[in-house]
This record gives structure tokens, sequence and C-alpha cells, in this order.
């Protein structure tokens, strides 16, 4: 493609909204134009990356089995009623009434649709499992939409979705589209993590984001070197080594006079953090008072908690519940003698020894306090959240913590969407049951943003090969010198003919700006024909990612170009 | 693809809204499935299809340096308030709200989005021209959605704008995208037409449709083999030849009481039709009166008749105003003498010699009529409906009737959008103008169902090649027998090996329902191993166009079948 015919015009304008690098980039670049708030055009730049996105989905998703198929944009109410999410789902909803005055939503996914189509085309285990995928665009209308294609409103989302006769079945076909998901983000050449994630509200019982690692993702994530990788929010911790006991001593109550937090507690007796033990009161819809115990340094995971509890809304208790139902003040519970509320202790803290725990009565604290022998251990649970540093569940090996962006998510979705939609089948012995779905959600525009904020410097983008517009930046440094077009002029015909990727930057513009616009779009490979090289007979190749230049023969720029392309 | 595997699920009820047969045959087919009135989605099998198309209409726009990009679905208010097209569209525009109460709507074409996005980017006409488009998906609220593809309400489309400093420019793009528009028809394996169109309240000076031909099509169409062919609303016509002149005679008036008709005035005069001057009078917004003189037994063209007034509502007057205006009752106007109106003679009637005509007073008519003699010919014009057997305006060859589907749709747009969006460029001299513009529309599911309209019979689709879903359909006739299943799989392995796009029909199903789906289907090149021909060494190939079975040698199976593919 020569430049001078392509529609691409860099721009120096930041959008004020530009919060994040990769919109910045992305404007800059002309790869994407805003039409309105969270609404964009994809430009030619911007969507020749989308198309090689979608071809390395297609291609893994088909190797996976997954066949593609198109549903519409546009979706009956009633449907979405079927489901329960018409009335679930809240303002992020696009509603729209037709000329008739009949209500449709613009989908954000398609679930109804798609289970809708399956309960009127399959009766029998014989016709299952299935698992079909489309690219198509979506519509959330996100109350603030920002980070262009991050949290955009309408957006290109590749979404499907499997039905199966057993669980075993959705088993295999998760395991395949897991797979296959990793196969993309590898081939897209970014780094990534695949964590286990929170289901949330779309239900099911087994989830698992894939997340592209940069620094300024919106999701914290603990990973270690044996695989092992969460989002903080899910993430299981392996056991914590035991903190160095207290000195040996009977138990015994001691006045901590206004000290009803852990460093004022910590302070005044003279301990670290890590020998007391915490003890947090919680409340939920049940009315149900919950004290969790957890080690004195540590925070408590409220969502590991609230699933835990399988609750919807978990919160603090108010002092004043606290008072009436237990008797003590919150900042002096602790589970010696505690009543009004069920006792949980998380596994951070069943290793303490002589420890501090509150003494369930004002300005007091226990010390010397130990499990068994002062007071039962009860229930212990997981409900500790993840730091930097805590072994891993599968090895021990420290974990890290990161941040990613949330690019696909892939769910054991159940029967939610069977049962609401009455999608069944015969089994084998000729009795009816819901179908067993699975979804599996990947991000296209979304993916594209995320390879940016994990590849740029300050001059722009730095493309992975997979994912760049183009591959080779062909650049006639001097147009107007005859000597430079004409060689410039051969070479781009001859790497177009070798099937090479090539944008031609034949443009009239000073080799300034044509050296910043190169840096800005960040096309992997860049060939530069220059008069002053010429005369020596050299050109100038050089990768994006490090800039370092190399000096090669006009004669050898075709080869050495090719090598620099399959690297 | 095996079918067991696949998504495909054959039906033979047909929806009772299926009026058209490409309808009945996607829906029993398994290719589409209604969501919602008009809001269709594609199954896997019709998806196949699409894809296809998409493919071809990328190389050949391409080829013919259109620029492909994406714009968004949902486009803001203010745009289209800009344009007037907010106002102008009527009902058939689906307009949104956000959640913030902010007017949207959802895009039936794109001239604002992108008008809006060239005017931000382009200052100069060294930028220019360039051609962008978009294969995106589409909404037009039809008031009465129907024929499936055809009058969907959500529906694929591939559109396409060029911008340009100068006429000379758009006329050269313009005849680039005709000839890339004719090499996708016939690379689709479609019969189509090319048609000059009524720009119709699009605006702009030229435009063009494409039509597949079918029985069924909608439209009808007028074409010789010189290669001329138009819309019968806009087709130019050659000279008629003159009819035989009546007796030579002097001008006279003659009594033809109560004949206010040309039937009745030719059986009271006995003379033919032809020889007569049928004389109509229309009015329009401009409230002047246009009498038109035109061969007794041919029809007025309305629509070119408005054209050439330059008026938006031509109408017959009424009997009244044209009696007060020119003194004469309707059924008895004729040219001699006329008063209060202006006269247009269509070409039809300028050869005719002692004709007859009105005579502009009650029960009255003139005989032996001359122009020139008797009356001035004053205006001639073409405003003449064509009709089976016209000569053609390019050789005179004779023209035929027939009907055709739109499938595409090019204009030349001018600066309707350009200025009403200040879309405007730096000419040469410094000189800020605005740019002219071109459009090419391509309906994508409307070309699919359309090359069903021109190609099934009573049993199915037959499909052209290049838009099948598959090429090969490889059915196992006896999937019970150990050596049918050995000799297809060993097959369906080296169809696939070889690149062939192949559906294997592997469904423990009975012959006569493989039969049936395979015809229904209409994949072009069937063969069949079943357990009877594999006894004496043979299989079955046969195409879906003729049906005609040709019993091959199982050693020969690959190579057959692939000749048969390639032909």
């Amino acid at each position: 493609m020569r430049w001078s015919q392509f529609y691409l015009f860099t721009t120096r304008e930041v959008p004020s909204d530009a919060e994040v690098v990769s919109h910045r980039l992305m404007v800059r670049s002309g790869m994407i134009k805003k039409v309105a708030s969270g609404v964009y055009s994809m430009l030619p730049l911007g969507w020749r990356s989308v198309r090689k996105l979608e071809a390395i989905v297609r291609r893994e998703l088909e190797e996976a089995g997954a066949i593609e198929l198109s549903m519409p944009t546009i979706q009956p109410a009633e449907l979405w009623l079927e489901s329960g999410r018409w009335q679930a789902y809240g303002k992020e909803l696009l509603r729209v009434e037709d000329r008739h005055g009949r209500e449709f939503c613009y989908a954000p996914t398609a679930e109804e649709v798609i289970t809708d189509m399956v309960r009127h085309d399959v009766r029998s285990y014989k016709q299952l499992p299935f698992n079909l995928f489309q690219i198509q665009t979506k519509f959330r209308d996100e109350i603030r939409p920002r980070f262009g294609l991050m949290r955009g409103r309408e957006f290109l989302m590749k979404d499907a979705y499997s039905f199966h006769a057993e669980g075993a079945s959705l088993d295999a076909t998760y395991e395949a589209m897991r797979a296959a998901y990793e196969r993309i983000f590898a081939a897209c050449g970014l780094e990534f993590a695949v964590v286990e994630a929170d289901t949330g509200n779309i239900g099911g019982s087994d989830s698992h984001e894939f997340m592209v690692l940069a620094r300024t993702g919106e999701s914290e994530i603990v990973s270690a070197d044996d695989g092992y990788a969460a989002n903080t929010e899910k993430a299981v911790i392996g056991a914590l080594a035991a903190p160095a006991p207290g000195a040996p001593q009977a138990m015994e109550t001691v006045a901590t006079p206004d000290c009803a937090s852990i460093p004022d507690v910590a302070t005044f007796l003279g301990v670290e953090p890590q020998q007391l033990l915490k003890t947090l009161v919680y409340t939920s819809e049940t009315e149900e008072l919950v004290a969790v115990a957890i080690r004195g340094d540590r925070d408590v995971n409220e969502i590991k908690l609230q699933n835990l509890l399988d609750v919807q809304h978990l919160s603090l208790a108010d002092a004043d519940v606290v008072a009436r139902e237990t008797g003590a003040p919150i900042g002096f519970i602790g589970p010696v003698g505690l009543r009004g509320a069920r006792l949980l202790v998380d596994h951070s803290a069943k290793d303490l020894a002589h420890f501090v725990c509150g003494a369930n009565e004002a300005d007091a604290h226990l010390v010397g306090v130990n499990w068994g022998r002062d007071v039962e251990l009860g229930e212990t649970v997981d409900v500790l959240l993840a730091d930097e540093g805590d072994p891993s569940p599968r090895s021990g090996a420290p974990m890290r913590k990161t941040r990613g962006i949330e690019t696909g998510h892939i769910f054991k979705l159940g029967t939610k969407y069977s049962e609401a939609l009455g999608c069944r089948f015969l089994d084998r012995n000729g009795k009816e049951q819901p179908m067993i779905m699975g979804c599996y959600g990947l991000g296209i525009g979304r993916t594209i943003a995320a390879a940016i904020e994990q590849n740029h410097d300050d001059d722009g983008i730095v493309w992975p090969t997979p994912l760049a517009p183009f591959e080779l930046l062909l650049v006639a440094l001097n147009p107007q010198d005859d000597e430079v077009v004409r060689i410039a002029n051969d070479l781009y015909a001859r790497f177009k003919s070798a099937g090479v990727d090539v944008l031609f930057d034949d443009r009239r513009e000073r080799p300034g700006v044509k050296f910043k616009d190169a840096d800005l779009i960040g096309v992997p490979v860049r060939l530069v024909v220059g008069k002053k090289g010429l005369g020596d007979g050299k050109l100038e190749l050089s990768l994006r990612a490090d800039r370092e230049k190399h000096l090669i023969d006009v004669d050898a720029a075709l080869e050495r170009t090719m090598t620099a392309l399959r690297a």
C-alpha cells in the first residue's frame, strides 16, 4: 500500500478524554476516530489490525471445533424477558422501540438468541454437543465510557456458546476453548496470563479470564512461576509460614485503653501485627453475624467471603448491631467467649500461637491465647486477600502481583439460560433435560488496545508483528530524488510480489515527519531509502523494537529484509 | 466439515410469511432463522455463503483501489441533523436514546459519519481522491419487512464513499467501481444487468443499478443485445418507426360525441390508436400546467417527466383546473390552438402525419392534422414509457422487458453531503471548495437471496459454485456399512488435504432423507458412496444443476470429482 493512496493521517492532537496510552496512540496514529462518547470508527490503519486478529481468532476457534454464524444486533425484548435479563440488566442495556412501538435491545451478548435458536432446532442428545461463535458488534451503554476501545459502548466482540448433554462434554469443550484462547494470545505475540476468575452475576461454576499483562491494566492479578495465576479477587493462597510464636504464657486479660486498631494494639503491647488476631464482624441480607478471625497483618477478601457464605450483599456490621448481638464493642472482638456471631477462622490465623486478640469487652485484649487450649479453633476457611510474595497454592512458590487487561473470559454457564428459556433435549433414556451450556467471550478491539498498552514507548506503538497493520514500512526519504524513487519503487514492487504486507511511505514530506510517523505507527520492520545512504550504495534497516540502524547493501536489501521479517 | 459435527438442521416447515422462493429455501435449508420481523440470524450454512461473497467483494474493491474501514452502527443525531436526514428520513430511521437521553440512530447508511471524518482529516486537494468502504450491519425500520433477506430490517451491506477534488476524478472512480461491481457479480456466477437508474431522493447526477436477473425480481428492466439496459422508469428509447400516415387531407373538425378516450375515438373514427395524438395535462408544485402530447398507443413515463421538469410532486391536473385554464374539457385537449398550458411533444409523436387530436372543445376532435402545416411542433422531449420491442437508444435493436433484483446501486452524489456538513478542501489556487462525492452500495444478504431467486428448482437451491456454502457434498449413503464408511472417510480426508470445501454427510439417516437434503441445500457437486454401487466398485458423481448420475470407479473418484469441481 502506498501511503499517498492510503487513508492515513497522523495527528499530534491528543483528545482531552484520552486517559490511557492506547487511547492516545490509537487516535494519534490514525487508527480510530471518535464518533460519539464511547463510539468509534475503526480507520483503515486500525481496521487492518482488527482483520488480522479476526483471522487468528477464526483459525484457532475452528481448530477447536467451533462453528461460525452471525446473530442480529437488534433483539426482541420478549427473549430478554424470558431470561430475566430485561429486568436485571439495568441501564447498560440499550433499549430501542421500533416504529410499531415494539421493544428491542441492542445486544451486549447473545445467550438469549442462541438459546432460542437451539431450543427450536435441537431435540435429542444425538445432536449434541456443538459450539457456535460469531464476531459481531455489541453495545453496552456504559455510564462513563472511557479509555477509547478499552471501555467503549459499541465494540466488536467474539462470542461463542456451547451446548451439551453432559457436564463431561462441557468440560472437554471448555478445555478446548481454553487451549484455543491460549493459542490465540500466543499467536498475537502477547504476554498474557490465564486466571481463575469470579463468575460474578453471569452465574455458573467455573470461569477463567485471559489477561494481557500491562502495567496500566485495570485488573490486579497474582501469578507464580508454577503457572498458577488468578485475579486477586479470587486467588487461592498456599499455607503461610507461621509467624514466630509469642512467649509461652497463660492466657491473660490486659487493659488496652483506646486501642481499637491493630497498629495501636501492637504498638501498645510491643508485639508484631502478625502475632495479633484480627476479628471482623460482617452481616448480609441473611442478618446472620459472621466474625472472621484473620492474622493481624492481613486483609479479608470480601469477594471470597461473599461466595463462601453464598450471599449477595455483604458488609461490615454496624457498631451498634455488633454491640447489641455480641455484647462487645468493635475493636475488641475476639474468639474467646464470643457470642451472637458465627466464627470463621482464616487459614492465615490457624497456626498462630500465644497470640493477642480482643477480649470481647471495651479497652481490653487477651494475650497468650492458644487455639485448642483456650478456645476451639472451629471452622477454618480461606478468605485471605492475596499479597505480593504469598505462596502459590500449587507449589508454594512466591506469587507476584501484576496488572492485566481482561481481553477474554470463558464461563461454564450450566443450565441458567436453558432452564429459563426451556432449551431441553431428550437424553439416552428418553428423559427431558435442560442443556448444559458454556460461553466464551473475547474482545476484539480491546485486545488491540491491550496489545498497545503492553507494547509501546514514548514515541509510539511497538507492534508485535502478528497484530501490526503492516509488517514492513518502506520509506522513500527524499521523494524528490530520482534515484531514491527508482530504488524505492523497485523494492516496493518486489516486496509486493513476495507477498510482504508493506506500507510504502512515498509521501512528499520531510524526513523528520516520516521518522516521527514511523515511530508513532510502530510498524515492526523499517527499510529506509535515502539519498545520502544511496551515495554509498546503502539502505538503512531497523526494527521498531530497538531502533538500531543497520546499513545494508542495496543488492542485499530484499533478502536481509525478508530475514528480519521472519525473525 | 462432517455434517454430524456441523450445525445444520433442515426443515420442511415453511414460515407463513415466506412469500418468495429464496425466503422459503433459506429457512428450509437451515441458512437463516427469524429472530423478529425483518431480523434474522445467519446460521452456519448461510454464513458460509456470506463469507464467500464478502471475500469476492473485498478482493474486487481493493483491486479498484478502495480502502476498508469500519464505522459504528449507532450514530449521533447531531450529524444527521446537519445533513437534514434526521428530519427527512421518517420512520425508517431507527431512533435510539441512550441512558443520558441523548439521541442516536442505527445507521441505514453512513454518509454523515464518513463526511464528518473527512472534514476533520482532509484539508488539501493533494490528499484527494480516496475511496473508502466497509461491510457493516445496517438497519432500516421497514413498515412491512418481508421476503426474508430481500427486504429485512437488519441487514449486511457493503457501502463505499469516494471523495474528489474534481468531477473528472469522480468519473474515473465511478467507472472503476462500476467495473468492480461487474467483476463481483460475474465472479459470483450470476446473470445480471447494469441499468441506468433514477437517482431518486439521494440526489446526484448519475446512477446505475446492478440487477440480478430473476423472474421473481421486483424491478422491471429493459435491455437489448447491444448491451443497453435500464430500469423501465429511466429507459431511453430509440426512434420509433413512424406509423403509416392517415390519408392526406386538410385539417377538419369532426364531432366525436362522448369519445373522451383513445380507444373510443379510434373506434368511432375507424383509425388505429397509433394515428391518434394523446394529450395529457400535468401539474406540480409550480402550478404550471404542462400538456404532454404522445402517440395514442403509448404511455407517459411520469418519472422521466418529473425529472425533465425538475419538480417533486407531479400529477395529472384536475378536470376543473384544466377546463378553467385551457377552456377545454379533459379528453378533448390537443395542440392546435392550445392555451393556458406549456406544450411538450414526446418523440413518439413527432413523426405522425395526418393525425387525429383533440379540438380543445367538448365532443370534438381534429382529423388530418400535420405538424408544421397546422400547428407548430414546438418542444420535443423523451417522456416515453418503454415497452417490449422498443428500439434500443444505442443501436435500435429491439429491447426485451425482464425483471431483476437490485443488489447494487452506485451514485454520483456530487456535493450534497459535503455542502451540508462543510466538508471542504483548498484547491490548487488556495480556494475553498466542497468535495465531490460518490457512494456505492451492495447488499450482501440480498445478493445471496437473489442468487437463490435466480438459481433454484422445485426441490431446492442450485448454487452457483462461487457462492455455494460448500463446493462438494460427499454422501455416505449407508453409514452402518463398514466398507462405505471406510471409503467415505478415506475420500473425505483426501478431499480435505486437497483443499476442497467439502461437506461430508456422515449422518445416520436414511438415503431418502440424505438425497432430499442434498437437493435442498444445493451443493454443486455430489459424490455418493453407497453399498450397492461399491459392490461393483462404483461411486455416483452428479451435478446439482442437471442431476445426471455418472457411475465412476472408486480409484478414479478423486480425480473425476476434482475435474467436476473445476468445470
